[in-house]
């Protein structure tokens, strides 16, 4: 706005994006837009965007429904409902004392905290002190506390317009979803998998989920608590269709546990997750496996099993948690809304009691080439079944089996 | 303690090693009390350390210095000065007056925290009970305020004795440095290689740090920022020696920048370096190359390149910091100390202006043909040169090349 009455709008702010080329940053703008956009259409709000240098303004009937809708949008660092006023001390000043009449009360300090860019005729500390003056003379028994005052205004004074605002919904930083390309994660019922697609996902990576379907097995089954988390992830790229890929892994459970040696199962069962994982990967483009992989974790998680794995692909396999404790993931999870989908711990009927912590990579060569496990794996890529999520609910109807 | 008379010791609180087997579990803390042992023998505290199920005790002569220590190792929740007394109401409750009197004064409200474990006769409940009662009892103008206490007292009655405290210094959390194998790290003088490795070495991780010396190019030198967080991260493992291996860069660098093309630069000396480290890490028994890996932060990040890059090698290699954004680096980068190392970027001087976001796999093995990169890398892995850090420092003498 260069003119006319203020006007209430959701001001929106991103990092890092910042730290890019200008050609790359315009790329990235416009895709935080786009996604935000999205956002606002699958609630249903009405709204125009404007895209500005450092900032991005939305318009619409419900600033506060759609500041919070905007703050769950990746890359945005925060969003605050503003009103945006003429660039001038006067426009401002106006703005910045109406927002303060309805949370400014006697006894209380404040503090204004001014930006200027490309605007000239003022510098930024007298713009501050400029509205700073005007609220001691209109409120009584206010004072001034830079440090830790009881309420806090924001100016702001950009080529595009003033900007006054005096709260801000943290967002999850991160980049635009879809700036990076597109990678899978190998998603479970647990706790750990769902943040592992998270963080990619507020990285950037598009995300394509697979899941192992234990059939009479159970232990990796594609159960409630799968589709759940495979939902609740849909709902943070609102408008845009997250794919589970459901591989059935009865036929390979059926050969592993005829096997005479228990102790191997989860280095194969692992390195057979990673290659189907990988023939799907290729087939769509994706660049990378994501894992929700630990350290020390479990009895098979170990460093040496883990190299064993990952020669199971030529892929990267990236392992977000890798330098993770638990509580921090448990933290992230709740977050995120993935943690109450699993309340307990879920145990794996093919896991044996004592699995190996050092599988040796020519042991387990030998028995995949006896059990054909290429073969079996080009099978199980084949037999891929598509569970499409949008806006947090899945499309399909939930299979019946249990969770377990 | 069972009997005699109340004692100061530090109470050393660890947390996710309770996730583990019995024999784990063990072997997790008996790691970690060694750990301990040798922060502070690094430090030149006579100390005694006694491990119990859930707490670690250290008796020595300034408790105070001792928890600060002891705060610093991994595998640590919490440590606390605390009171030693008898596993009985009266002993802890005088306990407890004694400590409140250092801090709790008229006006102020204060809470009790009991725990029981393994101790029959009263519940926690009834601990608690007494415990306050005795307190309000006998301190002036107190209240009990459980939810927002200004002073908060914590109880425990354990088979092995009662402890009282009413401070905690929060640890780093994580695994027992050395239980989980070593890894090796492409340290640079960047802010986030030396953040990978202290992940990577907070999940318990015995470290190797490898750096790429560029000598006339300049580009990774090893200089003092290397040298610097090289030495801040030995000071995570007290007692410890840790090694960097730094590699002479210069006969590849010659070689690449000769080449016609230079916007394969980036990946090219990337794949070398994981050439290098990889026949570094089999040489030496390392399970994984750990890197500062991030997306989208610099042009030649993709998940394309990352693909052809990771291929150099059939190690796993790990990257912590996959799912970070900057600050959040940054941030631990502060909490570390290895930020301040840092304050600029630093730059390449071989890396083009305009690298390559897609190297092909083909175009890419092709010239490391023409180059015999395999050969370069096997006669810069025997180059290497060992460069020492213990509790801080390096031991050997700084070199003389600038840091650029």
């Amino acid at each position: 706005m260069i003119g006319g009455e203020p006007v209430e709008a959701v001001m929106v702010r991103y990092g890092e994006v910042f730290l890019k080329s200008e050609r790359v940053k315009r790329r990235f703008v416009s895709a935080m837009a786009e996604n935000i956009g999205l956002a606002l259409e699958a609630e249903g709000f009405a709204h125009r965007i404007e895209t500005y240098r450092g900032r991005i303004l939305i318009y619409g009937d419900d600033p506060a429904r759609i500041a919070k809708t905007a703050a769950r949008v990746f890359g945005v660092v925060s969003a605050s409902v503003c009103t945006v006023t003429t660039a001038d001390i006067e426009g401002i000043t106006t703005a910045a004392l109406k927002r303060a009449e309805r949370r400014l009360r006697p006894g209380m300090s404040f503090a204004v905290r001014a930006r200027r860019s490309g605007v000239p005729g003022f510098s930024s500390q007298e713009l501050a002190a400029a509205v700073g003056s005007a609220i001691l003379e209109r409120f009584d028994g206010v004072g001034v506390d830079l440090t830790h005052p009881d309420y806090e205004v924001s100016v702001e004074a950009r080529e595009f317009g003033g900007l006054v605002y005096d709260e801000k919904i943290p967002g999850p930083g991160g980049l635009p979803y879809g700036t990076q390309g597109e990678v899978i994660t190998l998603l479970s019922a647990g706790i750990d998998s769902p943040v592992a697609s998270w963080l990619m996902m507020r990285r950037g990576c598009r995300m394509l989920h697979i899941n192992m379907h234990g059939g009479r097995f159970g232990g990796a089954d594609v159960g409630r608590k799968v589709l759940q988390n495979h939902a609740r992830l849909s709902s943070w790229v609102p408008g845009r269709a997250l794919d589970l890929l459901v591989v059935d892994m009865e036929p390979f459970f059926e050969v592993i546990t005829a096997l005479k040696e228990p102790r191997y199962r989860c280095v194969l069962c692992k390195r057979f997750m990673l290659r189907v994982a990988g023939i799907l990967a290729e087939e769509r483009g994706a660049h990378a496996i994501v894992t929700g992989d630990n350290l020390g974790q479990v009895a098979s998680q170990t460093l040496a099993n883990m190299a064993v794995i990952s020669a199971a692909t030529t892929l990267p396999v990236l392992r977000p948690l890798i330098g993770f404790d638990k509580d921090e993931v448990v933290g992230r999870a709740r977050s995120i809304g993935t943690f109450e989908a699993n309340p307990g711990e879920i145990g794996c009927a093919v896991a044996p009691r004592y699995p190996s912590t050092a599988a040796p990579a020519e042991t387990i060569a030998r028995i995949e080439e006896e059990i054909d496990a290429v073969g079996l794996a080009e099978r199980a890529a084949a037999s891929v079944r598509v569970i499409r999520a949008k806006n947090g609910a899945v499309e399909e109807a939930a299979p019946t089996s249990d969770d377990t």
